[in-house]
């Protein structure tokens, strides 16, 4: 006998009608011999509903008292769920983050998961249940509600899965699977039937929003397989593992893009020491984060500095440039909120040279400029003009061979 | 400085916009010096929409998970309270019923307080906050979830006045008081400044739906006062008390009446022991109750036996009373549905002889036969024919000379 744990989110339990689908679902499960625990989300459109009832009260709702208002949206969820397969004779229960227990630390809107009980959770597995725990909740030291924050019920999943030393993980979802980059941009692409922790973490940073970047994290550290897959239509979707050694790789596994950053530089400021950090540090203590960073020192004694910020930290941070750049005595300051950038993903990428220089060729035949390149081990990104993503993210992916299964 | 636990049903904190009401009243308690805590019930159609929604998945939802459901009604409301006094500068703290904790027994749907512990609640009081804490709802010794029953908010109000040993358990509701009698029945029914426990427990069980029974029982069993208000005006409302001896009686208090009761007759059975229970016994394994019951013999040996059933057990009651009347050989089984109950109440006709003969008179006056007739210490009832009800109410609100305050 397995133990899966499964997670549906907001949208495969949008409707009493789809609950009931979920549960059809769960027994399939059951009745192939599988321990089943099932972590829900707030049923689509709940959340919105609740914050919009606390918005008529306040602007700025107390986190307590928000979370404490948004933990009911997977209390209904997780009731109705229960009620669902028991109407179809399967014996199950649901509890509450706070009743499992699931503990946290007390950061109210975004708090870590510290320490998940799972005597309770085994003992009704034990007697046949099918439990049914309500995600992106849990309670801290002092008793108090608290949330993990939006789509942390991912995170609820691969945690109970951890603990319960689950054999999967499974995430059903509106997708059927970790694609090789957007079908909605390249009509081409293919579902990956397996990619790494790694890739998957480079994927979805990037902006395949598939899976919480917690929760793959979560998973990769205690090694749990986890599987994307679709709630509304059957196949095996896409598993999330440890890298093997006998995996045959491809070069690059996926190409991700992400619309949502700008670029804002600094030309010619004196080259010293500290200059960096004289940049950065205001921006940080701005609570803005950076994603990539990029300085070129010229010949003439000063360097020029370039980095991006999200779309929505765009205004505060040009304002924070503009003040350093006249602070620091630069020759220019300049933005731009109209850039996308487009990263190769691959764990072939650590065995094989030559990726990068394909890249920026086939970038180069469709002429397209190249105006910040940054590097790690399994990932290759460029920023480039927001008009070239389409051009872009089709010639590499055609570059690369993606549309076809690795050999 | 004194503490008052105040109670908000559903149509008091119905919208946004009320909550906000609700929140200007409570600090306004707070500016007179007063510790407060509030109980709130669920935003008016939450419990049926959250009803609703289960009732799409099953026709029959286990009662643990329906708890665990409609819990989160409540949870909403003490949240967005609790971010309105906030918003308006009050310190306040929200408590689920688990959180208090409130502890009850696991019949679910329907459980009773068992014991609370004020501390946390204490605690915060003690440091200058309001404290919001869910009505309705409870938690038993394994954790699992239970609810009051509907109504139970009132409850949970007088249970933590008491455990608090509060000053005064206030009510606010959407009637500013209680009447003498229906206000829509008698436009001079007036409002009465004070009621004794026993006075309003039987103008509650009598169809008076101002105050849930089960906490005016626990309010006169710890003497907790308790005081009806209206969330919508201003006022003083009516004071639920013990007796005082100091306090000049009216003959009665007021006139409930209940249109909710139907009679059922079996004519002509044998006049021997035991024909009582062997007619009531088969009702009672049905689960129905038994109100009034009137038996009466005859001169042949025989006996007329007639009690009343709620309207909605009348089909099953009626069908097993033609069983039995088959059984036990009855002349007849008369059934009637078109009645209705009207009592005097008031703790004056303990010491007062002659009101029921008044009573009888005032109906037989406007030509309103009697069809069946019980007496307590505290209150004289009459069954007749539903057309009588707003006759026979006004000509004894009259006679009674209840529009008018006790000398």
């Amino acid at each position: 006998m397995t133990l899966i744990v499964q997670k549906y989110g907001g949208t495969s339990v949008g409707t009493p009608e789809r609950i009931g689908a979920v549960a059809d679902r769960v027994i399939d499960y059951c009745r192939r011999g599988h321990q089943v625990v099932v972590v829900v989300s707030a049923m689509s459109g709940e959340t919105d509903r609740l914050l919009g009832l606390a918005q008529q009260i306040t602007e700025s709702p107390d986190l307590r008292e928000q979370d404490m208002l948004l933990a009911t949206g997977e209390q209904v969820t997780i009731a109705l769920l229960t009620m669902a397969l028991q109407q179809r004779g399967q014996a199950a229960r649901s509890y509450t983050g706070p009743q499992v227990p699931i503990r946290t630390d007390s950061a109210y809107g975004k708090a870590r998961i510290e320490a998940i009980d799972p005597d309770r959770v085994r003992a009704d597995l034990a007697t046949g249940h099918v439990v049914v725990v309500a995600g992106f909740q849990g309670v801290d030291d002092q008793g108090h509600i608290t949330t993990l924050g939006r789509g942390g019920s991912d995170t609820t999943a691969v945690a109970l899965a951890t603990v319960l030393q689950a054999d999967e993980c499974q995430i059903f979802t509106d997708v059927d699977g970790v694609y090789t980059t957007d079908p909605r941009v390249v009509s081409d692409a293919r579902r990956l039937a397996r990619i790494t922790f790694e890739e998957m973490l480079e994927m979805a940073s990037l902006g395949s929003k598939v899976l919480q970047i917690r929760a793959v994290e979560f998973a990769g550290k205690y090694n749990i397989p986890l599987r994307v897959l679709s709630s509304f239509t059957e196949g095996e979707g896409t598993l999330i593992t440890y890298e093997e050694n006998t995996m045959e790789h491809a070069l690059v596994t996926g190409i991700a893009f992400n619309r949502d950053e700008t670029q804002l530089t600094i030309l010619g400021v004196e080259d010293r020491p500290g200059v960096a950090s004289a940049i950065l540090g205001p921006i940080a203590e701005a609570n803005i984060d950076v994603d990539m960073i990029v300085q070129n020192s010229g010949h003439d004694g000063t360097t020029d500095f370039t980095f991006t910020v999200q779309r929505n930290d765009y205004k505060a941070a040009l304002e924070i440039v503009q003040d350093i750049g006249a602070r620091l005595g630069a020759r220019e300051v300049k933005s731009d909120n109209k850039i996308v950038k487009i990263s190769l993903v691959g764990v072939g990428m650590r065995t094989h040279a030559g990726i990068a220089s394909r890249m920026f060729a086939t970038l180069a035949q469709e002429g397209i400029n190249i105006r910040m390149i940054s590097t790690s081990e399994i990932k290759i990104s460029v920023v480039v003009d927001q008009k070239y993503l389409e051009l872009g993210v089709r010639a590499l992916h055609e570059a690369f061979g993606l549309e076809q299964e690795a050999a």
